[in-house]
């Protein structure tokens, strides 16, 4: 993610880094190359003007279409923003409940540890690979880490490990279940979040939505030389450059910010985002510099896994 | 649902799997064959050209109406995708709080293979019928699973039993109704979340709203001929195909993913989703492979179906 | 509601059944009659010509309007599908969590029934009347069901007779606190989603907001022949036939689907969903061909109704 | 609030009751005189006119930003009347689960009275001001009235009340905490909606956003004369006029039903709201002719107010 | 903010203040020079007219675009209000059932003094600085307040006393553990609300967009010149004037609202909400005037902070 400041308005109007012309120029240049083609045809060769009725009919609603996707997309971006600010409250939370209901600083600590795995670990499954699971992963111990590499999903392999830890406190008369379980649903929360970062990752535009959108581009722009020839002559090609360079810029963002978990420039900062939790969990239960024991997670049914399994 | 990398531009345009012109082309025949009969007449039998103001004046409200509509489809479909991803969510969570705190691996085991069954018996319910159970009826034993396939609703029928495994862990001591209850809730958010499909794969839009947009839509290109022949001749033919292409594709994805559960081409992969749950429950309370016997559900009241309901 | 197949395009063109070409003809007649009267007076009595830049430039915000106007009448129609369809979930729930945990054969077929006889005690409620209770109530007390009729709310009475079978559980020692507060949550739903259902039925779209659209759209197709006399002649009366078409149809189907719990054919099929209801209860915990005894509701305060009120 | 039968086409178009024509007659005759000093000036003083090119570029930006400024408005007013739904629903479930749960007549009866005066004192602190807390506060101790009348905010006040009689019931020993936590909650959703009433009252339109949407507006139609003048001649006024009716209308809407709790005539009903609330919850539990006795309400730290505040 | 009374219509016109006229007066200076500079040079030296036709082109998706973005802005600024009007909520919930539940003056009046104070940490938060912790602040130790200051995150710091004062309560016997978690859940929303401001004040729009829509805006306005010098002359330059006003001035109010969290005129008035908190929960508990002795936090793991951090 770029952070700029919106109130400075001729500063960024000339960069190109974070914008998406460096995307769409080899488009821009297709079809500034076929409006000087058809200019040239038609002062030279065979008049093939049109008058510009039907731009003006389809133009309405293909603009509609655009904007309506764009800002579908950025629906998109922002709630999975939303999504990962949860992941920020509920961490927060989970540790400010844990430390101050669990008499235990052993447990605490670990749990803390976890916690700020976890974000981490999200990463992990959102981009389908890394192997970093943060700061916290020094003080862990190193079985259990690859333990949770190894998973089919990260983010749930961390999640069992904060949950089997408010288990082991409540066997321990710790606390009740009551607490345990008023603690939990902060872990159901982050799997939830979890989830719904998932599903926008593995939905993108429904595909017939995107090629109408994009075929009716192409034919709009593709057509405008023949309506724009006769009124404008050449100053028709640099005028058809500006219109593709506005309908195509708009598509592109939209494409740009459909998935904001990725490490484009336009994505969301999710390193940036962990570390940022990492250092407040830490502020609130000091787990940096400590070796932290933790026993092996052991429930009914759980088995080593049969095979390292890929990311999925 | 067509996975497809938004990023390449060019690559799809000539698609026509996944399209909506297979659909449309029909509409489009149509449509053209009645402008070239207009402009036939109009040049040798008889005037009938209009000036272009009306459907300037009618053209801003019907590409407003049709990209609404068109977008409260797109709205369902994503409410539809955020339903599954509830029901991934609530399995997983399920699972995670009952295989940590139900100490019974026998019992564990059978909650999650009966949670792995879930997401098939909604898909079940929500195409009005499919036999297939999924990989987990497999090992649960095939009585009950005829049991769930006779009843009026399969995925209430699964969430009976998750939900009586739950009431048999704390009639044994296993756990406090407290923790019953709070796993208990996931259940009813699965119900909540099959509620929520049914009610989109029950609702069309208003009728009168299709009929209106569509009787409107159909008048306007239906008059296009009258308004463009003189101004464009022949090249009204056209001009009239591909602004007919533009507005009848934009109603036709409105109709493809209004109902996202069926298994059209730009429907959601429920078979997919449900393969990864049962892939992701079997990570955490290996089920595969395992023997499950599960006693006869019962509760007060609960009679043999009288006759094999149909699916509804 | 009228179920249709929308992937048939031509087949509903010409349905008057369902559309809103009834309701607006009469409008469509007056202003067919203006347009040709003002046709007839340019052309015999005096020139009455104006360009038509005043419309298109009032167009466009009157279109945005309209369209704004009849998406907002959509979302109260979905809303109050998802009010129905929160009805639909919550009966399910709470049926599933009290058959299987209160271990009395005898109050879970009175709370099944009661349950099934919510749906059409809250149809009776926004459609202020109707004495039909659905099948349960045949097998439910008389007297009982008399005391729902007479009462201020009938959806309110039977959520009492609900929530004090819960209440009756509890004191026999059926289920602990914990529990009949967990199921009573379905209850409070249940009245939530009621008072949704009777905040779409009370409010209106604002009285400044309906009059200011019509009065505008009013104005604007009055003035229709003055600006397309000139240049359309004749023709002008067909042209603002469609136009008025187009606009008054956008803005009738706002009015059609506003209030979705009436009885017109675009609104929701509430018997039919409460039937469904009953239906699915009746699979989970059989309660017809039963005679249920219920004992008299008494809590402190209640009193027999002074006088029988009127439905409210 | 006006209630209108919306099926009812013509009957309203000429009323004058309940619309904005009142609001905006002034303007309207601002700009009709503007209009027709232009029109005068250039036929016999100088040519002033000028092309309308610039109107229709920015007519459709000022088109869009108006109507989405006056959804917002009814976004706002929607809002308002779900916040006031769910006091609806809040209070209703409040009595019915204390009704059902608290073994006293007597302290049932209070709560009742309570929870009915509790829409009159909401309806007093988004008023910012008015004595009548409805008929339940009748029955009631007047110094307790008094009392809630001299708080900073009378509807905080009552909702003490309420969750004083539950601790009352809960310390003896009428209800567990659990009971008594889950009816809690149903006054933590009162005080919930209240502060989202309070927040619409008190927050405006960003200032920015108004301003620049009225000056372009004045600017736009200002200028309307010199684009309308040549083409038009003095039919221009009669048009400006309707073109200024139908923006400055939509936009005094927005202004209209922005702050929805007034009493204007476009404003919800919050008296008839607060008397349904309190007829209901008179048949679930009759508290009007008795004469109900209330103890000093006391808990740590409350102490008698030190000067009778304003209403803020 | 600037309050104001949207019902007078003249009166603010001219306003200086609030508005964004001093924001873009710049931008309206440098346009109107180059669009006097393209006549001139139009009408001295070499003819540069264009038709308008891509004007109007491009002209509708940049005002769709431009009004999503502003309306974008316009849904973070009222989801802050939204998220400061839950700590209003929540801040009255904690003190109401905390007061009338925890049977001891001392720590009520401790609780409330540091409810009292969170507004204002979290203020700190959001604006990265600002050491008025409000007039509760006064009451508490100064070390404690001192601690809060140097904590990595002023709002957390404060959640933890709050909740601390509830671990204090049950370990001493005064609430259950029910009544505990119910009371912290409300500190667990503050944390919510709190990630939420946070989200909006570290998320800009994404950059593409911003850079994409100044891009277009920046050339359609460059472009103007060419497309209104021939029908318009020198009448050119002040309808430029005008037009650019319109579109740069949408553009600017997006840039003003988008983070409602600063202390420019536009933004809320952060201090006054909080102040209003004050006053409230002053009138519930009175805090002011008091000696509040709070003992030193202690739960597991908790260490000095080993430098003083920044605000972050």
């Amino acid at each position: 993610m770029i952070h700029y400041d919106p109130h400075h308005w001729w500063r960024h109007l000339l960069k190109l880094r974070g914008g998406i012309l460096k995307e769409i120029v080899g488009r821009l240049g297709v079809f500034t190359a076929w409006a000087a083609a058809v200019v040239w045809f038609h002062q030279h060769v065979f008049k093939v003007d049109v008058p510009a009725t039907g731009h003006t009919l389809a133009g309405t609603v293909l603009s509609l279409l655009l904007v309506f996707r764009t800002n579908s997309s950025y629906d998109r971006f922002w709630e999975g923003r939303k999504l990962w600010g949860g992941v920020v409250n509920e961490t927060r939370n989970l540790v400010r409940v844990a430390a101050l209901n669990i008499p235990s600083l052993e447990l605490v600590r670990r749990l803390t540890a976890w916690t700020a795995v976890y974000p981490y670990a999200l990463t992990r499954v959102l981009r389908s690979g890394g192997d970093d699971l943060g700061p916290a992963a020094a003080v862990l111990p190193r079985a259990e880490i690859n333990q949770v590499l190894n998973a089919r999903n990260a983010g749930i392999a961390v999640a069992m490990r904060i949950s089997a830890i408010l288990v082991e406190a409540r066997r321990g008369g710790l606390i009740s279940d009551i607490v345990q379980m008023e603690i939990d649903r902060n872990v159901q929360l982050l799997i939830d979040y979890q989830g719904g970062c998932e599903r926008i990752v593995r939905t993108p535009m429904p595909f017939a939505y995107m090629l109408h959108l994009r075929r009716t581009l192409f034919l709009f722009i593709l057509g405008l030389p023949f309506a724009l020839v006769e009124p404008f002559g050449w100053a028709a090609v640099p005028v058809i450059l500006l219109i593709a360079h506005t309908f195509l810029g708009i598509e592109e963002i939209g494409v740009e910010i459909e998935d904001p978990f990725g490490t484009e420039e336009n994505d969301l900062p999710l390193e940036d985002i962990a570390g940022g939790i990492a250092r407040i969990l830490d502020d609130l239960v000091p787990w940096t510099n400590q070796v932290i024991e933790s026993p092996a997670l052991s429930y009914p049914g759980i088995a080593a896994p049969k095979e390292p399994p890929p990311v999925a």
